[in-house]
C-alpha cells in the first residue's frame, strides 16, 4: 500500500512520549473495568473528514494535500476506499462511518446514483472480509445538493421528500449489505431560515412521515441496525428541528417513534446548543435513548462547528464517565466526527490528531473508571440526597406524601438545615484523578 | 392617592407625540379582528418589578426612589398594596401577577409567614372589589430564601421540599382567594450548579412528583386556573431543567402532565436559551401548550436575563401575530415581566416604561392583524407548499406513499426544479407593514 | 441587455407598496439636510456577493441560479462585467466594489493573473466611461488561495508575504487607474489558529511593514485614496487580529499609521465582536477615523457572519445617525456587503434584496435628520451633562480642579442628586420618530 | 484565633491526595527555574470575595455562613481583619487586596467615610507587622454606592466625578501608608446603557482627566505604586469603556497614559470580551503594559462574570506560560478574584477553594516551566519562522524590501510551499506535558 507511505502500523508503546506516531495512553487490548478498550471505545473514523473533505471553509477553497487530489469521479472514489483501508490498518481502529455521498460521485439521475453507490460498496465490502473494521454507521448526506436547499423530509417541495426516501431506501439497503449497526439520520437542512415562510408543524409532522417510513421499510428488509437521530441546533440553516437531546426527545414522543430511534450525540453540537456534552449524554442516558456518539469538540469561543479532534481531557473524562454509568455504548461507538485545522493539511496530520483524540478518550476512560471504583461521586451524592431515605423524604418517593401532609410536617419548624454542594472540593479532586491516574496508566 | 402625585390617569390620545405621559397606540376600547384591545393583549403589571425591585445590581445596591422607602415589614407591604393599585388605576391595565413574597414579608416559621400572606391578601381582595384589575396569575417565589440554595422541589433536602410543597398549597389556596385565571410554576433555583454533585434524574422525578401534587390539591379545592410551566435556560443555576419550550415539553410528556400545564414563556428566557421569540410560541402553540407570555425583551449583546421594556417593534409584531394564529391567549394575558433600567430610578419612568411596552405591543398587534387580514405570508406559505396538495405529494401526507413508491417516482427524474424563499422581500415587507400601519392606525 | 430582462429600471414610485420592484422610500435626487439622498448615503453593490458568489456554504455546494453559470475563465469574467453593468443601471446604485480575484480568474503566475486582470480592468473601464458608477473602493483577496493558509502580511513564510506585496502592488495600481475613493485592507487571514505554534508580536510588526510599504508605493505612483482597514473578530481564523475599531486603533498608533489609514466598519463584523454597529461608528469617529461602512447585518442568534441585507430600521437609523453627527461619510460609502440568504438563489432575488437594504437605508437616514433637527437626544444630553457648565465641573473639564480641591468639594456633602437616564422614554421616543417619518416621507 | 476552628495551617504535603486541607502541587519554598513557587506565583486573597462577600446573586439573597455574620458596622470591619489574618496565615497566601469598601463601612459624609476606613487600615496595619502578608493592591469602589449609577469619573454629574476624585485621593493615601505594590483602576460604572443619552466622548475625555491627576497626586505624595486598568468589557453596564487589553491600550495612548499606566488581566473578564486568557496576557505583554492577573475562570456556557476559582489546568498551564515569557509579573501578582458558588456556603470552602485554586497554578507553573526548558514550542515556532531569517524575508525584516523589489522577486514562481500548523500535535504534546509533570512534580 502506498497512500501514507511514512506511516508504519501505530501499536500501543506506553513510553515514547518523544514519538510522534504512537499511543501514549489508547491500548486496544489493555482490560479496563472488565472490558477491553478497543470494546469500550469503540473508536470510528469518519469518512467525510478523513478521506473526502479539502480545507476549504467560507472564505478559502482546500488546502489538504493529499495522495488522491488528481483524481476524479470513480478514480477517485476507488482511489479513497483503498486509502481509507490502509488508514484503518495503520491506526488500528475498530470501525468507521460514511455518507452515501463520500464514497461514491452523483450521477445525472438517482439511478446512476445508486449504480456508482453499488460499485463502490462493492469494493468496501471485499476490503472488509479481510480487515477488522466494521461499520459502525452510514448515513444519507442530503445537504450537499442544491434539491434540498429547503430541506429534504421537511422540504415544502414533494419531490424532494420523495427522491429523500429513495435515499434513504438505499442507505437502509446499504446498510444491510454492509452489516451496519447504527443508521443515522442527521436532518442537515430540516430547519427553517425564516418563520415568516415556514409552516413548522407540517414540515415536522413530514418528517415524522418520513421516519415512519423509514422504520417500515428497515423492517420489510430485516435491517436490525439500531436507528439513530443526532441533535444540532442551527447551522447551516438558522433554526434546525433536533436543537438538542430534550427538543429531540419531545419529537419523538409527540409523534410515537421514541421507541424506534435513540439519539447520536456530538460534542460541537451540544455546546452550539448552550450544553456540555455530558449534560447531553446525561439527557439521553435519563431517558434510555443514549445511541452513539460524535467524538469531536468545539471552540468555546466561536460559535460554529468547527469539528476540531477531542483533545479536552476534562470533556474526554466526563464524558466516559457518563457512557460507563449507562453501561456502555451498545451498537453505538464515538466516532471522530472531527478534522485536522485547514492549517493542518498534510497526510499524517490526519494521524497526529486521530491519535490525539483516541489518547484523550483512552485516558479519560481510565480516570472515569477510577472514579467510578472509588466511588468518588457516588459516595458525595448518596450522602447528599440521602434525606429521602427515610421519614418525609421517603414518603414523598414513595408517594404516601401529598401537599397537606407536607404542609403539617414543614408549618412550625423554625430552620432547615442544607449541606454545602462543595462544588470546588470536587473540581479539585477531578483534577487529581487526571493526573493521578495518567501516571498510574502510563508512566509506571 | 398620593403615591405618584405628578401622574394623572393616561389616557388614550392619539396625536399628541409630544406629550410623554399618554399613549399614541394603546387604546383599550379600539377594536382589532372583532375584539377591543384590552381584550386581545390582557396587559399584566408584574408586582415584583414594579412595587418590590430596587435596581440593585451584582455590583450595585438599590437606586430606586419610591414613596414606600422609608418603611418596613408589614408597614411597607400594606403601602405597597395602595400604590400597587393608584398605578393600576392610572395606568389602565387590566391585569396584575405576584410571587407570594412580593406581597408580604416571611416570618419566623411558615404559620407566621402565612399569617403574613392573609393579611395582604384580604387587603387586595379589598382593593379589587372596586377596581377594574384582576389577577392574571400567582406563583410562589422558591429561589430568594437560602433554604432553595439547592432548589426547591428539586433539593437534595426532603425539607425543603415539603417546605415547597406547603408554599404552593397555600399560592393555591390564594390564587383561588382571588380569582387568579392562571398559576405559574417558575423552578428558579430547579437545575444544577454541576453534574458532578447532581443525581438528575431523581430530581426530575421529584419535580414531578411535586406537579402531580399541585394538580391533586388544585382539584381538590377546586382551583380551576390554568397551571403554567415557565422555561428558562440558565441564571440563576448554571443549568435549569425547563431550558426551553420544546425542553419542558419532552419533560411534560415524560411525566404524564401534559394534559395539566401549559407553557408561559418568556421574551428574554427564549433569547437567553438561542431562540427568537416567536420561535418558542411556535412551538408551544403547535403543541396546543401556549399558556401565556411574558412580555419583556432582552440585549442581544448580554448573557443575562436584563428584563427590559419590551420595545422592539419587530418582536412585538411577530409575538403578536404568532398570538393571533393562536386564537389569542385564552386564559393568558401578557405580563411585563421588566423593570426600568437601574439608571431609570424616579417614580415616573414606571410610566414611561410600561407606556412603552404597551404602545409597542398595541401597534405590533396591529401590524399583525393587518398582515394577517392581507394574507401577506398565508398566501405565500400556501403557495410554497402547494406540491402537496396533488399526486405524490398528496399522497405522501395521506399516508398512501411509501419508500418504494416514492423511488420508483423519482429514480429517473432528472431535475427538480425548486422556488425561491424569498427571505429578503418577506422582511421588506414586514418593514412596510410596520411604518405603514402605524400612519394608518395614528396618525390619520 | 439581457441578464436580468425581466427587470426594468428601477424607479423612485413613492406609494406603490404592492409593486415588489420600486423603492418605497429611496429617492436619489430627494433633499435631506441640504444635500440628495445620493450623496449621503453612497451605495455600493459588492461585486463578489452580487455577481460572484454562488449561495454555497460549509454544508452545501452554490445554489444560485445565474445566467453566467454555463461560462468558465475569462469568459465568465466579461460576463459578470457586462451584468454588473446592466445591475447597476437598473438598480440606480453610484458605487460598486470589488476584490481583485472577484473580477477575474488566476493564471499559474502572478504575472498571468496580472495579465487576466488587466484585460478586465480595460472592460470596466470602458464600461465605466458610459456609466454613472464609480468605484468605491478595491481590494485584494489574501484569503481564499491556498497559499494564504498562515495569513498573508503575518504569514510565517516570507514567500507569501512578497506575493500580497505583489498583489496589493497592482491592486493600488488598479485602483488608480479606476479612480477608486478608497482602498480597503481586509486581513483576512491575519490572525492565529493557536498561540501555541504562533509569534504575535512578530506578526503584527510584519503586518505594520507591509502597510507601511502600500502606504509608500502609493505616494510612490501618485494614488491619493482613503486607506481603509476592516476590523472583524474571528473567521476565519480563530482570532483576528483587528478585532474590532479600538483593537485596530491600538494598532495604527502603536506602529505611527494612524494619520494614513482610516476605518471601514462593518456591521456583522461588529456584532461579531460584542458590539452594536453605532458603537463601532462612534468609536472611529470620535478618534476622526471613520472611513466607509460595510451595510449589511448578521443574526443575533447565530456566531458567524451570515452577510444578510440590512433591514432593521433601528439599526440604519442609529447608524446614519452616527454618520449625519460625523459629518457624513466623506469619500467612504454605504457597501452592501451581503448577500441573499441561500435560499433566495434567483436572479431577482439581488433586486429584492438591494431594494430593502437602500430603503431601510433611506427612512433611516430620514428618520436620523428629524432626531438631529428636532434635537431630540441633543437637548437631553446637553441638560444631563449640564454639570460641566460652572462650578465645580467647568473646573474639571478645564483643569483648575486637581484631586484636593475636589476633595475639599465634597468631602462633607451629605447628599448628591442624580437625575434618571430616561432610556426607556427615549426608546420609545425612538419607536415614534420611525413610524412618524415613514409616515411623512413616503404616504403623505 | 477561633474564626476558622477547623481548619490548621495548611502545610505542603506532596502526596495526600484523600486529605481535602493539603496541597498536592503548590509548596511556597520549592524552586522553579530558579526562583521559588512563592515569588513565581505571588498569590494573593481578594478580600471582598473571602471576607466580604455572602452568597447572593439577582435571583436570591446571601448564602453563607460565616461567624461574623451576626455584626453589624465597624464591629462586623474589625472581626472581618481577624478573620482575614487568621485566613492568610492558615493558607500561606502572600499577599492579599482590598477596595476602600471592603474593608470599613461609608458613613454620612465622606469624611466619616473616611475616618472609618483609618480607624481599620490602622488595625491591618499592625496585624501586618506580624504577619508575612503584604498588600498586593488597593483600589476604590466605586460602583456600589447608588451616587455611582452613572458612573464615577465618566459620571454625567460633576458632583459625582469629585465625590469619585476624593475617594481615589484617599485610596492613594491608604496604599501608601499600607506600602501597597500596585494600585488598581476598575471602572464599574465607566460605561453606557445606551448611546442615545451618552456623549461618549466627552466622559472618557474625563475619565483621561481624571488618570492624569492620579498620576499627579501619587507622585505629589510619593506613592509609587505601580498603576492598572482593568479591562471588563461588560456587567454591570451593557458597555464598559475599558472592554479588553486592545481596547485599553488604545485609550491609554490617546491620553497619552502609557507610560502611567500598565493592565490588570482578569480570566472571566477575557472569556466576556470574546478572548482566551492567554490572549489577552499576549497582548499585554506584547506591548510592555502586563502588570498583575486576577486569577478567576469563568464558565463558557454563561454570559456573566461567575469569577469561579481557577481550576482548568489548560488555563492555569498557558497563563504561567505567558507570565514565564514576560519574565514574571514584576510587581504584579495572581489576585484570587474569585468565590466559592453560591451554594458551597461553609467556611471550609473557603480553603478548599483557594486550595484548588492554588495547586492549579502551581502545577500550571510547573508544565509551562517544563514546556520551556524542553523548548517545545520555541523550536516549532523558530522552525516555523525561519523564511525570514535569510533572502527575501531577512529583506522584509530589516526594511530593504519594497512592493517593487517583493513583485520582482515573486512575479514568475510558480508555487508557493507552506508546512503545516500542526495545530493537533501541539495540542496532544500540551496533554502530556501536564499528565507528565503532574506524575514527576507530585507521585515521585
Amino acid at each position: 500500500m502506498a497512500y501514507f507511505p511514512n506511516v508504519s502500523k501505530i501499536n500501543y508503546s506506553g513510553k515514547q512520549l518523544k514519538s510522534d506516531l504512537s499511543f501514549n495512553h489508547y491500548n486496544p487490548d489493555e482490560i479496563v473495568a472488565g472490558k477491553s478498550m478497543r470494546d469500550h471505545l469503540r473508536f470510528s473514523v469518519a469518512y467525510w473528514h478523513t478521506l473526502t473533505q479539502d480545507g476549504s471553509d467560507p472564505f478559502g477553497v482546500g488546502t489538504t494535500i493529499r495522495p488522491w487530489n488528481h483524481l476524479k469521479g470513480m478514480d477517485l472514489a476507488k482511489a479513497r476506499v483503498e486509502a481509507a483501508f490502509e488508514f484503518f490498518e495503520k491506526l488500528g481502529n475498530p470501525f468507521f462511518c460514511f455518507h452515501d455521498r463520500d464514497i461514491a460521485p452523483e450521477g445525472d439521475t438517482l439511478r446512476e446514483t445508486n449504480r456508482n453507490l453499488d460499485e463502490i460498496v462493492s469494493m468496501i465490502k471485499e476490503y472488509m472480509k479481510t480487515s477488522n473494521v466494521k461499520l459502525l454507521w452510514n448515513t444519507a448526506n442530503m445537504f450537499t445538493n442544491p434539491r434540498f436547499v429547503h430541506g429534504a423530509a421537511s422540504s415544502c417541495n414533494a419531490d424532494v421528500f420523495a427522491y429523500a426516501a429513495a435515499q434513504v431506501k438505499k442507505g437502509l439497503e446499504v446498510g444491510k449489505e454492509l452489516g451496519a449497526e447504527n443508521y443515522v439520520f442527521w436532518g442537515g437542512r430540516e430547519g427553517y431560515e425564516t418563520l415568516l415562510n415556514t409552516d413548522m408543524k407540517f414540515e415536522q409532522d413530514n418528517i415524522a412521515r418520513f421516519f415512519h417510513m423509514a422504520v417500515d421499510y428497515a423492517k420489510e428488509i430485516g435491517f436490525d441496525a439500531q436507528f439513530l437521530i443526532e441533535p444540532k441546533p442551527k447551522e447551516p440553516t438558522k433554526h434546525q428541528y433536533d436543537f438538542d437531546a430534550a427538543t429531540t426527545i419531545a419529537f419523538l414522543k409527540t409523534y410515537d417513534l421514541d421507541k424506534h430511534f435513540k439519539l447520536n450525540l456530538e460534542a460541537n453540537h451540544a455546546t452550539l446548543a448552550g450544553h456540555t456534552f455530558d449534560h447531553e449524554i446525561r439527557v439521553a442516558s435519563t431517558h434510555g435513548l443514549l445511541g452513539s456518539l460524535d467524538a469531536n469538540q468545539g471552540d468555546m469561543l466561536l460559535g460554529w462547528d468547527t469539528d476540531e479532534f477531542p483533545t479536552d481531557l476534562y470533556a474526554t473524562t466526563l464524558t466516559m464517565y457518563e457512557v460507563l454509568k449507562n453501561g456502555g455504548l451498545g451498537r453505538g461507538g464515538l466516532n471522530f466526527d472531527a478534522k485536522p485545522r485547514r492549517s493542518s493539511f498534510m497526510p499524517e496530520d490526519l494521524f497526529y490528531a486521530h491519535i490525539a483524540g483516541m489518547d484523550s478518550y483512552a485516558l479519560g476512560l481510565k480516570v472515569a473508571n477510577r472514579l467510578i471504583e472509588d466511588r468518588v461521586f457516588d459516595e458525595f451524592i448518596e450522602e447528599r440526597y440521602s434525606s429521602y431515605q427515610q421519614g418525609v423524604g421517603a414518603d414523598i418517593v414513595s408517594g404516601k406524601a401529598d401537599f397537606k401532609s407536607l404542609e403539617n410536617y414543614i408549618i412550625d419548624k423554625e430552620e432547615i438545615v442544607n449541606q454545602s454542594g462543595r462544588l470546588e472540593k470536587l473540581k479539585n479532586t477531578l483534577n487529581h484523578y487526571i493526573v493521578q491516574e495518567a501516571y498510574q496508566g502510563t508512566f509506571a
